[in-house]
C-alpha cells in the first residue's frame, strides 16, 4: 500500500505528522456533501485515506471509506448519492496506531450495530490504554476488524450496559486513557466529546438551523458556518434536531493540556484556537524568535509553507528584507518514485527549488517550522550555498523536539529524533550553518498568549514533545520498554 | 474527457495559461529518466497530459502518452522501463489548438516514419495557418490523426524532397507561420528551433557529458544540469552524441518578439528569463506598481500563489506591511466536483480561504498578476470584505488583458475579457472596490528590463494580448471572423 | 454493484444456483496457490467473489478478498506473493443470506483474532436459525461487520468458553441449525466440518505429504491431488501437519441428507460424489426419462451446457440421433448490458443461437435439466419453432421444483416458481410446447443409485425443492412468514 | 501487453487462429448497438481487440477502440451513447500482421479524413504485398500510425486521384494483393468488398429497412436479419439508404477460392456457408472419417469443444456410443497465469478435465479438428491415459497442415507444423497415441459439398495450409525468404 499511496509530502518526512481530523454534520440537507467539503478543509491533518457515513430516516446508514484525498473520492454525484440524509460524520487519517499495512477496514468511521440501533464513530488522537483494552475485550469474545486503537471504543460500548448510546460511550471513554476529539452519529445524534484534559481540538458551529462539529475552525468557514465556541475539556455535546446541543460532563475535571504542537505547525494558519488566529501567534514566534536570537543578514526567507508567517514575523521584527528563496513545486501532492540511483540523489529537488538569483551572495536567515530528523534541513541547507548564499542561519520556530508524542501524532522513535541525542552546537555542527537557534519555551508560551511564558508547575499546555513531561501516562509504550524522563 | 479530467486549478479558470512545455536529453543513461524529471519541472505549462519518446539503438523508438500528472504516470518502475536509451524527448500539455474532446492521439510527441527513418516532435506554440496547411496537406492524400495544429509539421516533413531530417525540419517549418518552439529527436540527434521571433521560450543545458533542451530554466535545476544559453530566435540546433551542437539559420531574420506574459505569470519564478530572474522582475513591477499607483493602507496581501512576488516589491516599496491574507489550499490539485446547487456558490471556498483574523477592520491591498474575466477578483473581493476589511484596492501586476492571444496561449473569446469591454473606472465598478490599478505597459517593459520603456515602434516583446498589435497575422482566425485592432 | 458484476449467466437467471465453494489445503508450499486453482475448479459455485486466507510461521495470517472471476483475481504474482505459506482456504460465493447490496466485507472467508490466536473459516450452506442468533449475540455486545449468516459463527467462537479453537468452534456449531460444509484454519490446523445430515458436500483429498479439503472432487483433479473419501454428515476434521487427519463427532447423529440437486445440475459432471460419477448420473437420467415418457421425435437436443449428459442417455435409450441444435456463445461469461428496448428483447440470442439447418422440419426433444421460472424455456421454444421444427418436447431432468432451498441455494420466492402454480398440464400450455415432462422422485432417486426409488418414510436425500418436505425446519423463514407444506 | 491480455485460449495455443472479423450496419437507430451485438457473435473470430465507428448527420463520426472482449467494453451505456447515428461499422480482431506489441493505434476500424469526406474501414484477411505498398507510400510522404497491413488501404486512397470515396476506395484495392474481406462506411455508404477469389467470407443481410454486412451468418441471427446472400468474389457493394445496394465488380474475374479452413474451424457451427450449415458439414466430415478411417473401439470422444460435431458424426457412422469424456472448465475465458513452476505443468487441467469414470477401462476414439504443433494432442492423450482409457485413437477432421497461411490466419512458422516435418506415422509414434487418422483432401472436399472430390487442377477452395498450393502469390513472405513447395 505505502508504495501505491505514499504520504504526500515525501520531502516532509522530517515534519511530525498529525495523525486525524474529524467533522460532523445535524440538520441540513445532504448532510455528506458538507461533510466531504469539511474534510477538504481538513485534509493536511490526514491525507492517506477518508471515510464518511451518513444516515437518513429511509435510507438508514451508509458508508464510505477510501483511500486518498478528500477531492478525489468524495466529489463524484455518483458516490455522494451514495449517502443521503440531514446527519453524517466523516474523518480523514494519514496513519492510525495500527500496524503499517494499510487497509480499508482502518479507515475510519467506524460502525457498530448495538441493539439499540447503530453508533459510528470517528476518533482525532491516540488511546495510551488501548493495547491492554484490546487483549481484555478479546479474552470477552469481540472480535476485532481493524488494526486501530480506536475500534476499543465502539467493542467497549457494544458491552455497556447502559440503555441509550451517548451513555454507552460515556461508559466505554471512561475506560480508555490518552487523548481524544471524537465525533460520532447515531441515527439521530451527533455526538461531539473531547478528553479530560482537550489535548486534539474541537469546535462547535452552526450552519443554518443545523449544526456542525469540527477539528478546526477552516473548515467551518468553508461550508459558511459560524464558530460558535470549542468544545471543552472533558465535554461531551449531544446535538439533536429535537433537543439542540445538550452538554454533559463526564469525566473528573482536570487542568487543560491543549498540544502546543498545533499552533506550532498542525493546524491551517487561518483556523482560530481559543481565540487566537494560528497566522498571527505563528507571526508572533517569528518576532519572538528574532528578538531571543538576532543575526545580522540580507534576506529572511521561509521554508515553504509552514516557515511563511514565522518568518514575515521574524522580518519584521528585525528589519531584514523578506524574500522567497525556496520555490515549491505545486505539482507535488504525490510522491514522484524516483527511478534510477542517480536520480534518487536530487529528491529534494522534485519539490522545492532555490530562487538562485535571490540567494546568491547573500547572508540568508532560514526560518523553519521545527527539526525532527534534520535531515531535511541539511539538504535545503546545501541547496542554499550551492546556490551561492554567504552565510546560512537557520531561526526554527518551535523548541528542540526531543520527545515522541504519544497522543495522536506520529513521530519517529525517540533515537531519530536530533534533538534527543544531540546539544544545540552539536546540531548546529550537524548540520554545518553558520547559526542554529531554536525559540525558547517560554518564549514560545509568550507566543500562544501566555504573557508570563510557561508555568513549569503547570504547564498551561501539553508540550511533551518538547519537555518529555506527559501529561498521560503512555501505558501501552511504558510496558514496550519506552522509559519517561528521569525525575529531576 | 474534461470531466474527468479537469484543469488544475479550477479557480484559475480566470487565468490565461500556457499551453505547453518541451524538455528533451541526449547522451546519458536512461534519458526518457530525465525527461520525466524535467516534465514534472514544467507541470505549471500543461497539466493535462504528457508524452515521452525514447529511442535506443537497440530496442529502437518508444513512447508513453497519459493523461493526467508527469508524478502519476511516468514514476513507475514498469512504465520507465518501457522507454530506454540515451536520448529521448517529452511534451506536456494544457490544451491544444484542436477539438475540445480530448483525446489520446492529440498528446505529442508526435511521431513520424520517413522514408530515411523516424522523427518525433514536440511543439511549444500555435501555428497561425494551421488550417490552411491542413486542408492542403488533405488534398494531397495526407491522412491526419489528431486534431493538433502541430501535427502539421510532421505531415510537411514526410513530403519534404530534401534527404535528412533535420533538413525536412526547416523546409517544413519554412512552411509554418506563428509561434513555435520545439524539440525533436531522430535515432541519433536532438533538434530544437524557436520561431524567427522567439516567441516562446527554449533553453539549452548541459548534463554530465549529455545535452538537454527545455522550455525553462527550472527544469535544468531539478536534474541538476547547467544553463548554458538560450536558444536564439530563428534557431535550430542539432545535438548528436558525435558532432555536439551545431547551430543553423534556416528562417529569415526578424525582430524578437519574446512574449513578455512569461515574465508576468506563466514561467516558474525561479526560472531565469534572458539573464533576468522571473521572481526579481515580478517584484520589480511590484515596485513599479507601488510607484505608479500609490494607496494608503494598513496591509499587502498577495492573492496566492502567482501574485506573491508583486506583493513583496509592492510593500517594500510603499512600506505598507506584508501579510498573507488569503491562505490557499494545498490539497486543490484538481477540480472538487461540487455536488449540490448550495455547495457550488461555496466554489472558490475549496481553495481559498480568507485569514480574517489578519485582515479585520485592515485597509487592504491586493496585488494578483492580471485580471482576465474578472470572476475571480469579485469572489475575492467579496471574501475580503466579509471578513471586515475596512478598504479593498486592487492593484494588477499586469496592464489590462484586452486582446487573445493566438500564439499558443489559451485565453476566452475576446468579449469574455473585461478589459476588452470596459474602461478602468468600469472595471472598478464592476467589482465594487476602493480602487482598481494595473502597472502601465511602459511600468511592465521598465520592470523586465527595458530602462526606457516600451518601443513604440518595434515593441521589444510581443505583448498582444495587451496592445493588440500582432507580430505575426493570425490568418485561421482572420478567416473564422476575427478582426484585428483598426489602425489609429 | 449488481450492475457492474452481474450474474455469470444471464441467461441462466432462470436457473436455481448453488451459492459457495470452499476449499482448503495444509502442507505443501505456497498453499495459497492450490487455493486459486481449486477456486477456479470450482467457479461454477460462486462467480460473484472469492477469497484467500493463509498462514505463514513468520507472516502470519494474510488474506485477500475480491469481486469477479477467480482466474482474473488470483493470478497476479504480486497479489499471489502477498499469501504465503503452508496452510491456506478460499471460498468463491455467488451471493449470501445477507443484504442484496454486495460488499467486500461480505466476501469469505471470515476471519477472527481469538484470545488463543487467529482463525479462518469459510462457509459453504445456510444457516437457519441465523437471524435469531445474530440479535442474541448483538445484544451481548458483539459487533457484527457483515451481513451475511456465516458471520455468527466466527461471534459464537469468540464467545467460546472452551480453550482450543476446534473446540469453539465444535461449541459453535452445536448452537448453528441448517446446512454447512465447513473449511476453516488455525495457525496449524486446517479443519473441515459438515453438518449433521450432511447437506452440502465436501471431500478430503491428498497432495503430496499435504491434505486437501474441497466441495468437490473436480477441484481435487486440477491440482493432482487423489480422493481419499468423503467427509461424512456430522464429521469434523483436525489437519495438522504434526497428527495428521484426527476426526471427531461433535453432533448427535442423524440420517444422512445429501442434496438431491447436486447431482442434478450443481455439481460439474467430472465430479464424482458418494462414489458415482456426476456425468453419468445425468446420463441415467436421460435413461429413465426415455423411459418414463418415450416420444416419437426426429431428433434429441441438450439445452447447453447442463442438459447435455441426460440428452446423450434419452437419445441412447430412445434410439433418436443427438444434435447439437442450440448451440452457446463461448464469450458469454458476463451479462451484455443491452442497451437499448429493440434490442433488449434479444436477450437470449446473445448467448444461444439455434442451429437452424439442424433443427430445420424436425421433431425435436429438448432435454433440459430444470425448469424453474420457467422463461427461459418459454424463449428457448420460441428460437426453436422459429427455425422451422415441427414439434417441440421438452423433457426435465428433474421433477417439478416447487419449493424454494433455504440451505445455500438461491431460489426464487416460492410465488415464483412455475410448479408451485400450475399443475404440469398447465406449465404444458404455458410453455406452448407439445408435450413437457419431468422425471418422477421415484426415477430421479433410481438414477442416483437407489435402485428401490424414494424411502418416503425417510428419503434418502434431501428433496425439499421437489417434495417440500425440509429436513431442518427454517425457523428464520417461518418467522418471516413462510408457510410450510401442510401435513396430508 | 500479452502479459495482459493474453489469447482467449491459451490451451487454444495449438489452433489457428482466425484474425478478424468485420460487420457494418445502414439505416437503423442506433446502428452502433447492432454493431456491438454482431462483433459480439462474431468473438471467436477475434478475441484481442475491438472497435466501432459510427457516423450521424449531426454528430459527425465517432469512434470508440478497445482491448479486451465486446462484452466487456461496447455494453455501457456511456460509451454506446458516443457512438450516435444510423450508420455503425465494426473490427474484432486476433493480432495483426503488425508487430508483436499490440498497442490500441493498430485497432480497427481504421478512419481517414479525406477531402471530400472521412471514411472509415475494417479489414479481414491479409494483404501479401503490404510491405512493398508501405515502403512505396513512405516514401511519397504518407505518415502510418499503426503497423497494420490494413492501414495501407486508407492511405492508397487518401492517394487516389477519384473523386469519390467508392472509387477511391477500388482504385487502392486494384493495388493491393492478398485476401480481403472489407467493410467500410463513408458519411452516407456502408460498402462491402470480398477480393477476386473470395478468400475470407462475407454475407449481406436485412434487418428492418437497414442493411447489414458480416462475416458470419450467426451475427445477423443475434440480430434478427434475413440473410439475403454473399457477397461474391470480386464484388464491392455500396449501399445508401437512397440507393439501397448498388454492386460493381472491380476486378478482373478469378477462379474463386474460398477458405476451406473456415468448414473445418474458424466460422461458427451455427453459421451458414455457401447455402450449407456449418455443423452438418462437420458432422460429415465425422462420417467421412469413420468411413475411411474405421476403429474398433467403445467410446467417441470429442475434444471440446469444436470437434463436438464431427465426433457426432464419427459415432454415428460407427456406430459406437457417443460420451462427453472431456470436460471443459466454463469460467476459462482467459489466461489463469500459473504462479509456480510445480503448478505450470497443471496447465492443460486448467481448461479441461477427464470424465475419469466414462474413460475407465474404455478404447477411446478422440476426434479433434486438427493437428497444429501437436502440443496439446500430446497433454490429452495423457490425461486420457492417466484416467484409464485402454487404447487412444486421434481421428482428426483435417488434413495435416503441414504450410502457413498468408491471407490473414495466425500460423507457426513452418518448422513448428508437425505435419511439416513428419509422416502420419512420426506424428503417431511422437503422439505415442494407438491409431492416428486424418481426413483426405478428397474427402473433405466430399464433406464441404464437392461430390467427386478435390479438383486438382483448380482446387474449388484454398486449402494452401495443407496443400502448399498457394492461389496469390505471397510476395512479401518470399522476399523475407519463405519457400515455395517445389513444383512437382
Amino acid at each position: 500500500m505505502s508504495k501505491l499511496m505514499p504520504p504526500a509530502h515525501p520531502f516532509d518526512d522530517d515534519k511530525l505528522k498529525e495523525e486525524c481530523g474529524v467533522f460532523g454534520v445535524i440538520g441540513v440537507a445532504d448532510a455528506a456533501n458538507f461533510v466531504a467539503l469539511g474534510l477538504h478543509a481538513l485534509q493536511h491533518r490526514g491525507q492517506e485515506a477518508g471515510g464518511i457515513v451518513s444516515h437518513d430516516p429511509v435510507e438508514g446508514f451508509n458508508s464510505a471509506r477510501r483511500f486518498g484525498y478528500v477531492r478525489d473520492n468524495f466529489t463524484s454525484q455518483s458516490l455522494m448519492q451514495t449517502l443521503p440524509g440531514p446527519l453524517a460524520i466523516g474523518h480523514v487519517r494519514y496513519s492510525t496506531a495500527g500496524s503499517k499495512g494499510a487497509a480499508i477496514r482502518d479507515v475510519q468511521p467506524f460502525f457498530g450495530e448495538f441493539a439499540m440501533g447503530g453508533a459510528a464513530i470517528a476518533h482525532n488522537g491516540n488511546l495510551t490504554n488501548a493495547d491492554a483494552l484490546r487483549r481484555e475485550l478479546i479474552e470477552r469474545g469481540s472480535i476485532f476488524q481493524s488494526s486501530s486503537d480506536s475500534e476499543c471504543i465502539i467493542h467497549l460500548m457494544a458491552r455497556s450496559l447502559q440503555r441509550n448510546i451517548p451513555e454507552r460511550m460515556e461508559d466505554a471513554l471512561r475506560r480508555v486513557e490518552g487523548a481524544f476529539s471524537i465525533v460520532a452519529m447515531t441515527r439521530t445524534k451527533l455526538i461531539g466529546v473531547r478528553d479530560p484534559m482537550g489535548v486534539r481540538p474541537l469546535v462547535l458551529g452552526k450552519v443554518g438551523d443545523g449544526w456542525v462539529l469540527s477539528s478546526e475552525t477552516c473548515a467551518l468557514d468553508i461550508i459558511g458556518a459560524q464558530l460558535v465556541r470549542e468544545i471543552e475539556p472533558g465535554e461531551m455535546v449531544v446535538i439533536s434536531e429535537k433537543h439542540g446541543v445538550e452538554s454533559v460532563r463526564p469525566f473528573r475535571p482536570q487542568p487543560a493540556k491543549f498540544c502546543i504542537f498545533e499552533h506550532v505547525y498542525f493546524s491551517r494558519p487561518d483556523s482560530i484556537i481559543g481565540g487566537r488566529s494560528v497566522y498571527e501567534t505563528r507571526r508572533q514566534i517569528g518576532v519572538e524568535l528574532a528578538r531571543e536570537t538576532p543575526v545580522e543578514a540580507d534576506l529572511v526567507c521561509p521554508v515553504p509553507d509552514s516557515g511563511t508567517p514565522a518568518a514575515i514575523g521574524f522580518a519584521h521584527e528585525s528589519g531584514i528584507p523578506f524574500g522567497m528563496g525556496i520555490i515549491r513545486n505545486q505539482y507535488m501532492g504525490r510522491t514522484f518514485i524516483e527511478p534510477t540511483e542517480q536520480i534518487r540523489n536530487m529528491g529534494v529537488r522534485l519539490k522545492l527549488n532555490v530562487n538562485r538569483a535571490l540567494i546568491e551572495g547573500k547572508r540568508v536567515v532560514l526560518v523553519d517550522d521545527s527539526v525532527v530528523r534534520g535531515t531535511t534541513s541539511r539538504k535545503i541547507k546545501e541547496m542554499i550555498l550551492d546556490a551561492g548564499a554567504a552565510e546560512v542561519h537557520f531561526r526554527i520556530a518551535s523548541p528542540p523536539t526531543a520527545w515522541p508524542c504519544f497522543y495522536g501524532v506520529d513521530t519517529p522513535q525517540r533515537e531519530k529524533l536530533l534533538a534527543a541525542t544531540m546539544t544545540e552546537e552539536e546540531m548546529r555542527q550537524h548540520l554545518s550553518v553558520d547559526s542554529l537557534k531554536f525559540i525558547s519555551l517560554d518564549g514560545l508560551y509568550r507566543a500562544v498568549g501566555e504573557a508570563g511564558g510557561r508555568d513549569n508547575n503547570c504547564p498551561q499546555h501539553c508540550d511533551a514533545c518538547f519537555s518529555g513531561e506527559y501529561p498521560v501516562i503512555p501505558s501501552d509504550m511504558i510496558q514496550k520498554g519506552f522509559q519517561l524522563k528521569a525525575a529531576e
